[in-house]
């Protein structure tokens, strides 16, 4: 990877207080040059799962050399440990808790290391804002060319959520999914790759979640405009399948809650 | 038009999710040394006629050769045409469903596009999330230079907004205006432009909205401190004048929304 | 100082409006490199005291020569005075109102001056809106090297809050302080500061505020876990002593606001 200068930031700070100024004056003042670009700071507070969401829905958009800082930390001062990871294009460094799990599962041979050496960090780091006093350090000396492997030990044993961002085949020839997030409008992402089924035309689709079936498979949103309420899937922006209800919540229609079980088959 | 690096975004899509980001990063992904800056990505859901206000009221503050997104667009994947327009010192990107519709009625003769050349949009965009595969990738292409007329189609009906950010004299001598906009304050701002008739004392001024009667025209907020409640005009910052209400919402005491009818006498 | 061209915003706007939009597109339209960070936005309307403390809890994680612009104006149109504070390595500009108290109180000979020369603002600026008209004209001058002396006339009786950031030896022995600041977490920052007290362990530690008396020192949050409810201080990341209580808010069971007054005891 050759280092490049955008740092992107996804925390659960908010925007009302000092946090994220803080962060980003430390960056600066490793490198005036670096450009910051905030994801989002207002991932609901502790939500690792969310946060992971966010990071796999666009960390590929940036540019080769981007440094993804994903700040959810609620293990802030104890023992978890500080990692940084490498892919051929991106870098991402935060707390070892679950946040880069989607990432991990769309590369499992990435380069982890557990961020060992204090030199990095600033001197004397509170207890409470690793974000300022250890992440963005670290993201700043990746930023100016150090390489991974000085910054700390390699690790191979990174915590992971149980949720998986990916579908299996089971026995049986259906596909097993998962509920991977709910946004605000009550869409249901689910594990489902569009890259891989995008291209089909699906012929008895048979999507089952907690006990309901959907069967329609629509191409825009306004298209559901004349089903007001109706279920259906459609290939969402994020690149999975989403599971919609027109001017409702599929998440409440449906009764679910990130982490649901999907089964799904149909002939293509 | 000298193509330039600063690109504003305009958005409805909040700030909680990774749509902004991915806008960000497909921007940089096409040059590194764009400058992105945010307008505000809190518009309300589908309002368009407040998306063109906001732009209205700070589109020529920034540098000549920006570059503004508008995405505020609840037709989507619909067959809304995608737009750009170029002005003199400005160019401006987004869906033709009347965002730009305030700055069209001071730039009559602007150049309008409507963005059919697919070359210049993400391969397989999808039908949900045009500001990341159409309308970011086609402001890249703007910013590296590549000339309005390469984008598309040259249109003359661009889709107007009822309302027009302008004032005009009747037979009998009054002055039509309408309410474009009413902010968090209750605050209404009139089409009555600053530019016009700043410099003029007024005398005898009557002001009309919704069968109510305006006749103070006052210089600063804190000069209606001690009139609690008190409707008055005032010369706003976004260059037109106002009716407000110290420490109450004038829309209210109104019974006002943007698009009510203004009708404005004053001598000179 | 050498003039820098990081500026930084910490306003009370909101982020919905087009008031943050256009104070960028000034400062860009005077220097498109200017590289602009928002603190935040969201201060409490017309709360002096937080972003006081906000400044302070940040302004020195900047790089040297960053300006920052403060704009927490109740005042604005009145005759409250638009000044500009410099220090070795930060300029501060904004009103005269007590938003720099803090920062002040760590640099009582700070280089202040009351921005008199109307030819560095924007030509009639407009009496509502001084962030656009007057100080982002005034910080990109200071961005390109105007030297401070050329913006106005020296004056050394800006408005302080009565709040000081710091603490004092009483006869008794015993140290004075006040709460700062409350988060929306209900910690209580005070005025303690940790680079005075940080490295010492105290014994027989009493914290007296509004009748209680804190007595534990803890190293981290989670460290309370056990302890629901108990009132414990620890070094917060503003470098200040905090109150918290674990999964409560201090602040609501000291039933205390921002100048409450600490006193305060301990061993070395």
């Amino acid at each position: 990877m050759v280092p490049a200068k955008t740092v992107t930031l996804l925390t659960d700070f908010g925007g009302a207080d000092y946090f994220v100024g803080a962060m980003k004056g430390v960056l600066l003042s490793s490198d005036p040059e670096i450009n910051i670009v905030d994801l989002t700071h207002e991932v609901p507070r502790h939500d690792i799962t969310s946060a992971a969401f966010i990071l796999l829905a666009c960390y590929s958009d940036f540019p080769a050399g981007t440094i993804h800082l994903a700040i959810v930390d609620p293990g802030v001062g104890s023992k978890r440990r500080p990692i940084a990871i490498v892919l051929d294009s991106y870098a991402f460094i935060g707390p070892d808790n679950g946040v880069f799990s989607f990432v991990l599962d769309r590369h499992p041979d990435a380069q982890i290391v557990h961020l060992t050496k204090e030199g990095y960090f600033k001197a004397n780091p509170s207890a409470t804002f690793h974000g300022r006093d250890i992440f963005a350090p670290v993201a700043a000396a990746l930023a100016r060319g150090v390489p991974i492997g000085q910054l700390g030990e390699p690790i191979s044993d990174p915590i992971r959520l149980e949720m998986r961002a990916e579908c299996q085949r089971s026995a049986d020839g259906c596909w097993n999914a998962v509920i991977l997030h709910i946004d605000h409008f009550g869409n249901c992402v689910t594990s489902i790759p569009r890259e891989t089924w995008a291209s089909v035309v699906p012929v008895d689709l048979r999507i089952e979640i907690n006990g309901q079936t959907i069967r329609k498979l629509r191409s825009y949103y306004a298209d559901a405009a004349d089903a007001h309420g109706e279920l259906f899937a459609i290939w969402g922006s994020a690149g999975f399948l989403e599971i919609s209800a027109f001017d409702d919540s599929a998440a409440q229609r449906l009764q679910v809650k990130p982490g649901e079980r999907v089964r799904f088959t149909w002939r293509a």
